[in-house]
Formats: structure tokens, sequence, C-alpha cells
């Protein structure tokens, strides 16, 4: 096994591949839901001030994060609703499609098959992958679940990019291994594990459970 | 509406209720998977040092975090690995049960409920709630699903502390204010907007979508 380096832990200083500080780009979110919400109600301009108002951040602030994708708002008009919405779409890479496969077949996994919202936010589910000859050759929602040893060979095919990690925590790290092995360069890492990555391999770690802990903790008070 | 207060943001100074560091409660987990796998192995002892090279986190580091739960590792041989576990699983709050409800019976919102994982880390989903008369009346797992006007009585009843909240963008605040409005006094947020909460009560966003983005970002370097 090849554990040459973990991942740098993202601080506040960080900026990403794009020049954008990392705090700014887990704003945009926030934006887009917020006036994704007010394109619906036909709302054809909205302020920095009302935009804060909702989301919480300073108007000053979010002036400062829009400028990072060359959006200005207009003087006492404030900024174009349905622009920003597609230029705040396109700028988080929701409007391309990344072709991806999962990892682990099992309740998370299949889970995560059938959520139609990842190919709305540009994640296209090709395949999944397990070890479970009760489920390998089956399917969830048209994504065929093949054997792990199959995953080199289909991710060549389908210009896989990403590879969301849903195994159980014992086989956590093997299959990291495995997926950066056959030159896929994403891991997103749905367990409560630390997986460690080589230089170059970029990991999200979305551990639902570890979440879990931090909610439990506070509801201590 | 009420929008008193946004949460707080956490930085690496924050302590949680019980005076943990919050950077420490999140590498706990960590710590837990990998001496969960070691005990599944039959490895009685464990030592900081190959916990470190497992989770990539300076041995000197791993026992001052252990120390807030009161585990000391013996001289030479280490930590005794099947007592480490049992205590983080306690101290993270995987062995109790937390009554939830999840809000929003969509796609996502169904996923979580078919992910029997949850449970095995102690959240225990009583219930779901929507508006669609299509699916309200229905159940998915065992769990049923509530009209969401009768979200109130069945928080008192069950005795819910923690509502998952997986509703389309334009109703999540609407959505959160009734859940604080019912008394449940923690939002897990699987939404991408910013939920703005009241005082006392707990925010953990989850948002998986909002990951992708950053995924993207990293991936064009």
């Amino acid at each position: 096994m090849n554990k040459q380096q973990t991942t740098p832990v993202n601080t506040a200083m960080d900026t990403t591949a794009t020049g954008l500080p990392e705090p700014t780009l887990r704003r945009l979110p926030w934006y887009l839901a917020y006036v994704t919400t007010l394109r619906r109600e036909n709302v054809e301009y909205v302020s920095s001030t009302r935009i804060s108002a909702e989301v919480g951040v300073d108007a000053s602030q979010i002036a400062k994060d829009l400028s990072f994708l060359n959006i200005k708002g207009k003087t006492r008009i404030g900024y174009e609703v349905a622009r920003l919405e597609s230029r705040l779409r396109d700028f988080l890479g929701f409007d391309q499609q990344h072709n991806a496969v999962i990892i682990g077949a099992g309740s998370l996994g299949s889970a995560l098959m059938r959520d139609s919202g990842l190919l709305r936010y540009g994640l296209n589910l090709v395949a999944a992958f397990d070890i479970d000859e009760q489920i390998v050759g089956g399917e969830i929602r048209g994504i065929p679940i093949y054997h792990i040893s199959r995953l080199g060979e289909i991710a060549r095919d389908r210009q896989v990019n990403i590879a969301a990690v849903t195994v159980p925590v014992d086989a956590a790290q093997v299959v990291a291994d495995t997926i950066m092995d056959v030159g896929i360069r994403a891991i997103w890492n749905f367990t409560p594990c630390r997986i460690m990555v080589r230089p170059n391999v970029v990991v999200q770690n979305t551990s639902i459970y570890s979440h879990l802990a931090v909610m439990y903790n506070r509801l201590k008070q």
C-alpha cells in the first residue's frame, strides 16, 4: 500500500485551484440557493444587503466573494438574479457533467444511487462497484453494479474522474489505494476514516456519521 | 419568520459543550474507525505511533486528544483496543439512541431513510414528514411518512431532538422555522442553504452538493 502523504488540511488562508479562497467557495452555494429561490419567484434584481439578510454574511463580504466571479451589482439596483444564478451554477461546476462511480453499493452507496439530486448538481453516476456476489450484476435506477475488479476498465472507458467511497471502515484505505491505482483523481470519502492519498489526488470528506458526533456533543449543552 | 441570529462559525479555537476543542471532536471518529478495524482483527493493543501512521495525525496530538476522554496508554504497550473503541463510541454518542425525524421525504430524504448506518451511529429515525399527498401516509423501511402539520405532536410524543432537513432550497428556512417552533433543538441541514437559527438551536450543515463544488474546483488544477 502506498501512503505517501496525507491531504493537506485546509485553513482559512488556503486558496483553491482557481485562486479562489476556500471560504469563498464554501459560501457561493448559499448565494446560489437563495438566488435560485428568487428566480423561481420571478424576482429580477437583488441587492447584496438583501442576500446578506437571508444568508447571514456581511454585504461587503458578499460583494467581495462575487467579484471573484467577475460579477458586479449595479448601484441601487443590485445583481441581475437570472444572470447571477447561471454564473454561480457554471462557476461551481453544477452545469457540467462529471462522470463518477460509487465504490460500495451497500446501504449508503445504494441510497446515493437513488438520489437524483446528484445529477442536478453535475455528478453523473455511471456505475457502482462491490465485492458482494449477491448484488454484483444488479442495478439501481439504471446504474449497473460491477465487481470491483472491473474498476480500471470501466473508469477508463467512461472517463471517470471521481469515485465516491461508501464501503465499511475496514475496507476504506484499500479501496482508496485501488481507486488511485486505476488513475481516478478525486475521492469523495463518505466513511468516517481518514484516507491517506498520494500527491495530486483530491479528497473530499463527507462523513455524515462524524457530523452526527458533533451534533450529539453540542446537544449536551 | 424569526431570524434572530446566525449560527456562529466555528474556528479552531472553539470548544464544544463538553469543553472539548472542536478539531479534537472531528478527529475522534478517525481513531474510532481505525480501532474498530483493529478490534475485528483481534488486535489487543495499539500505540499512538501506529494510530498516527494510519490516520496521519501526530502521535503527540493523538495522545492529547485521547486524554480529554481520560484515556491513557500504557508505556511501551499502548492503548487497549477494545476499551478504546468502547470509550470512543460512548463518548461520541454512537451508543445512545437519539430520536430524530426527516423533513422532506423526497430523493435524498428517502435515501437517508434507507441507510441503516445511521442507526448504528445512534440516530433513530422515528418518522418522516412531507407535504406531498402522494407520499404522505406511506412508509420506507418501516419509517412512517406524515404530513408536516403533525410534526409538533409526533416530536413531543416520540421525544425528538433532531430534525434532518432534506427539502428543496425554497422551503429550507420555512421548514427550519417550523422545526424550531415545535421545540426541536438540533437541525441537521442537508440543503445547500444557510439556515438562520435562534440562540441555543444547534445546526450541523452536511451539504453534500456544496462539497461537490469544492471537489470540482480542486479537480480543475
